[in-house]
């Protein structure tokens, strides 16, 4: 089978999505892979498989590389006999945050008829808005961690108690958050988030809050992964997060009551079902008191939580062939067509 | 000032978006205006200004017009030379339901740097999907009407009291809409709307409820038109649906308190303001009890509500010189470049 991962994009997390695509490289290892890098400016290149290395984007390398454009059914180079297109069963969206996350990406194949995974643009917005989110999640009967929203242009004035985590409402991978243990502290921290959102997030910040992550897709049957306990040591800095991208080796089921998982992953379940269809995504819960509540939905997770799966790349090709696609809708101008009659236009 | 159209889309509006270009072809008059037809597969074709007939559709005529292709910055079509631009100032997207509506043509307008007129992608999913419009509005202030959701699989029972209205989710124009009297005839209508979605909602039906409309629009200053007390002569048929997309001219203002037309103007501007910047949408409202409801949010209303203003086409203008576009992302690689020195690969 042969996957095509679309990486890069203009986001903020644009060079955590080259270290995602590079890592997918090693863990799909049974399939023909190809990568597709979207780059600051929005152009599509097709990148050789053995050019994936961070510093070829990074210099700027990836300039002589053969552009693509994005037509009906998929990619397509130019040839001198017209235009030839990337052969491929499947398109992995792999851009972190911006583009890939915000719903344009999966709009733009669902459009032009692409055979794809990702959460579709409705699931997309949903998840990568955490305000949206968290009445998503309540609608579907999942707790969230209560919280308070401010605008750019509100006053900078809160109710909840500290320490408290500030985060903008639509970035992923810890950008923009920090957490904030006086009032002193706010304004700083407000600063930064407002740096890359309108609005931010405020909650509750719990110190050595219980964190499980649980992936999971839906292929004609469930496939949740296992249950992980997030090591977090202090706070989340650029190796941290390379680490977290660059995941490719099993983890360590998380030693927890079988009653707590279950609730872990029915709570998975109600939020992926069916919004979710076609995507592999990646919830993390936190467990407060005995309760589970979602922190988020990672609409295209950090190598897409491969090392949650003990058998991924089977899972990825399952999920490959029950992909949604919509509806198709016949039009045949009857409307139109009686409108002409009754003008007597027929 | 050039404003260029585009219409149709694989959508079950496809043909009154057909009826509303070619309204906004009467309506826009100082401007040159341009039209790029969205067939049922997808494929762009520019219009010349008169073949603007709805024949010219139904018949399928217009495939031998110009095919276009979407690229950065807008549509073009193949010359012997490469390729050429359609020039213009500004594009309105008129495409009424799924692609238009959804958040995908918003989405692909966005990604290509196309200046544009209409809701972007967040704005799109949230109006277009009747269930979230329901705990946004409730999110910004705005009451709605109290609603029951069944999903396809759902045992078909509900709660509230008969007569009720049963909609698609996700669909505008009363497609798949029925009026519900008793128990009887619940599964008949489900029936209907489950044909165009896998969910419906379903909301207590007022006869004779009070129904006001309101278009409006952000241009630095806000532009909110006259409210009108909507005609119901029994429900929507096919011709009554035509009017409604092919009306051209201006409406007589209803004659309501001048509360009840604060309060509707206050309510359509939590509504508009942010999340709907760089459109003009038309909000529909409905009075009980001397409380202000909202109906449904129209986020691309039939030929633009231009009858509900009384200067449409220079508010069109202001509004082209006032659009949203996203943020530049500097992307400087200065992540990857510190993994590269941290693992002495510089």
């Amino acid at each position: 089978m042969t996957i095509t991962i679309l990486f890069g994009g203009s986001s903020y997390e644009h060079e955590v999505s080259i270290v995602s695509a590079i890592t997918m490289k090693k863990v799909l290892k049974k399939s023909t892979v190809r990568f597709i890098f979207v780059d600051a400016m929005r152009d599509f290149y097709l990148i050789e498989n053995d050019r994936m290395k961070s510093s070829f984007f990074a210099s700027g390398e990836y300039k002589k590389s053969k552009k693509l454009i994005l037509k009906k059914t998929g990619f397509f180079s130019k040839s001198i006999f017209g235009s030839k297109a990337v052969d491929t069963d499947v398109l992995l969206n792999l851009i972190h945050g911006r583009d890939g996350e915000d719903g344009k990406i999966a709009a733009l194949l669902s459009f032009y008829s692409v055979l794809f995974i990702s959460p579709r643009t409705e699931a997309s917005v949903l998840s990568y808005n955490k305000l949206y989110t968290k009445s998503f999640a309540r609608s579907v009967g999942v707790q969230t961690i209560p919280y308070e929203h401010l605008s750019r242009e509100d006053e900078r004035k809160i109710e909840m108690g500290y320490p408290v985590i500030v985060k903008p409402v639509r970035l992923g991978s810890s950008i923009g958050l920090s957490v904030v243990r006086s009032m002193a502290e706010l304004d700083y921290a407000l600063d930064v988030a407002f740096e890359f959102d309108s609005d931010v997030i405020i909650e509750p910040f719990v110190e050595d809050v219980k964190e499980y992550n649980l992936a999971g897709a839906w292929t004609g049957k469930w496939e949740l992964s296992m249950v992980e306990e997030p090591q977090k040591d202090g706070f989340l800095d650029f190796e941290k997060k390379y680490m977290d991208f660059s995941r490719d080796s099993q983890i360590r089921e998380a030693s927890i009551s079988n009653t707590l998982k279950q609730e872990i992953q029915e709570s998975f379940k109600k939020i992926y079902n069916p919004l979710f269809h076609g995507s592999i995504v990646r919830c993390d819960f936190f467990e407060v008191e005995g309760e589970v509540y979602l922190n988020e939905i990672n609409p295209v997770p950090g190598s897409m939580a491969n090392y949650l799966f003990s058998d991924f790349e089977d899972m990825f090709v399952r999920l490959s062939s029950s992909l949604p696609s919509e509806e198709n809708i016949v039009i045949d101008y009857q409307y139109i067509n009686s409108i002409q009659s009754a003008k007597g236009k027929a």
